[in-house]
């Protein structure tokens, strides 16, 4: 039996993306291989690498001035990337501090470049973003940073901050695809792939052209954007199977039609699961309506040690991955494009019937 | 109909581990999920990976003072990782060139430190290896580096350099598990998967224990050998499709009966393979005997013109990945573990016939 598995990523796949490749596992489009053993050089496997940016550069409606990259090392690879591709070193940047991502993307920047933070949401115990026009950004930074989905805390922006004449950096793990982004309002957009795009081990990059050939140079060469734009993100051996399963997923959110159709079932689903939390005395989402985020929704229970029973019934009941992330406690459930609402469904049917029993 | 795949990586696979990856692609152990949806800190996925671990230290005996790590960026990433973690910035370091993959890593290590290539073999034509005891290792340089097989050129060491007190280290991303290795001879011990471990997108690293905690304060996390030992390798979220993936493929070779097994099968694919070039006028592999790979085969014919033909014949034949390095031309078969002797025997067969009608 499938279970609806609400896991903050790695995340449930497109049950349709995963028959396919179950289905050409062992030999891909009459190829007589498997993709992961097509050579990245052959032209089968250039075509689907690709087939992967086109229809990545479609959904998103990526500028032609934009370089897409498929590479390794997750998001916190480009935690490091972003100051070594971006400034020199001791350069002043600027970043927002709206939870534990922003956090982690701070510290990796602070061993590189001298870190101003414009806004920290500790008053709000991170259960907000800043407000729009709240802070000013030094137009001598080399870039703005900020967490545009707080995976852990379950805030998301609503907004798209204003930079100035700054390159506006955003990590989009959790967002991506899943409503629309107008990326030529950023100088560069990253999302670690095992979120709304495939599985872990890919991460893609959009960098605006004109902030190529910045690099550092003893920026290492896999994590180079201006080296890999040039070699196509072929500097190196990429990661083939993962980038044949990030098409795979394109396609899939193209017949559902596109993040338009996608962004009108996420909030549809949120809404769901916000109304069920919200209507009741027992279940709590501490995050500013808002800031809060389609795609992870932390919430608690009056008691805490209702927590675990909850987790192991919920996956009795064939609804897996329900705990908050191990910092923070309480439960989670992310319900990332692949989730579907009849999934939702069934967690807030759960819900009820817990707090039948415990409220 | 599956080809006999001769590809130097992303390469052909074992076809039982294809085909259990294929069986459980749904549906891993009854989870009710794929096992690229698990979460990398569920109780599942952690035993995969601590079992991928346990049968590589099983399988080429690592000792204990070693530490095992999977991480993202391939070979290449190692190149930047090993300076960076070995080193303290313009330190003194030796390398021994061997053709392009040591180019390659001496590239990338002349970006951190103060590179002495001890020895290099362009009088050769990089068809050969440093002979034993002809280089001298300053004993002051943090580390001597070699590749123990390059891929391109065909060249393969067959003995382990003494580098006295100075840390060894090593590319052994073709040859690992191809045959017994004495890890306790070095200090890093580094391995791309996509030849005889896996697909492509995880590289896998064996460190000396006494060698961590040396790294620059700048080192990226992602390439931080201490920072990940510390954290299991999953100080960020793994490659946990790859991971299992060579989970499975380490469980085929200790099936096969192990290193030695394999090396003794790879001996017999190598024996036929070269013995059927040394016995033709036709055929010509350009390597100093006692340094050819038993992994990686180069061959020329007579006339440059034939080349073209003979890759778009062999295909048809189902035979498929003969084309040379598109750097040096010719042909190059690639006979990893997962190679059977019946593919290397198909290929002789083949060159046998298209020798008789071109030749």
């Amino acid at each position: 039996m499938r279970v609806f598995n609400f896991s903050a990523g790695p995340a449930t796949m497109p049950l349709e993306v995963l028959e396919r490749a179950q289905s050409e596992l062992l030999d891909r489009g009459g190829s007589g291989m498997s993709v992961m053993e097509m050579s990245h050089r052959s032209p089968e496997f250039v075509a689907i690498a690709a087939d992967a940016e086109r229809r990545l550069r479609e959904l998103l409606s990526v500028p032609d001035d934009y370089a897409v990259l498929f590479l390794q090392g997750g998001a916190t690879g480009q935690f490091a990337a972003v100051p070594l591709n971006l400034t020199a070193p001791g350069a002043r940047t600027a970043y927002l501090n709206t939870g534990s991502w922003s956090k982690k993307a701070i510290g990796e920047a602070r061993r590189f470049t001298d870190v101003q933070v414009l806004a920290d949401e500790k008053d709000s115990n991170y259960a907000s973003v800043p407000a729009q026009g709240s802070f000013e950004v030094p137009q001598d930074a080399g870039y703005l940073h900020y967490t545009l989905n707080e995976t852990i805390g379950g805030v998301e922006f609503p907004y798209v901050p204003d930079a100035g004449e700054v390159p506006l950096v955003t990590d989009a793990s959790s967002t991506i695809l899943s409503r629309p982004l107008d990326v030529g309002r950023f100088g560069v957009v990253y999302a670690g792939a095992q979120k709304n795009l495939g599985p872990s081990g890919i991460v893609v990059v959009l960098v605006r052209r004109d902030l190529l050939g910045r690099a550092r140079p003893d920026v290492p060469s896999v994590l180079d954007w201006t080296a890999m734009a040039e070699a196509d993100s072929m500097l190196n051996t990429p990661p083939t199977l993962a980038w044949y399963l990030v098409g795979l997923v394109l396609e899939w959110v193209q017949e559902q039609g596109g993040v338009e159709a996608m962004a009108r079932r996420n909030q549809a689903k949120a809404d769901l699961l916000y109304g069920a939390i919200d209507a009741s005395d027992f279940y709590r989402n501490p995050v500013e309506p808002a800031a809060r985020s389609w795609m992870n929704v932390p919430f608690l229970v009056p008691d805490p040690a209702l927590e675990k029973p909850f987790v192991a019934q919920a996956a009795e009941a064939g609804l897996s991955g329900l705990a908050g992330h191990r910092s923070v406690g309480g439960m989670r459930a992310s319900i990332y494009n692949a989730m579907p609402l009849e999934g939702v469904q069934a967690l807030v049917d759960f819900m009820t019937e817990f707090e039948r029993k415990n409220g």
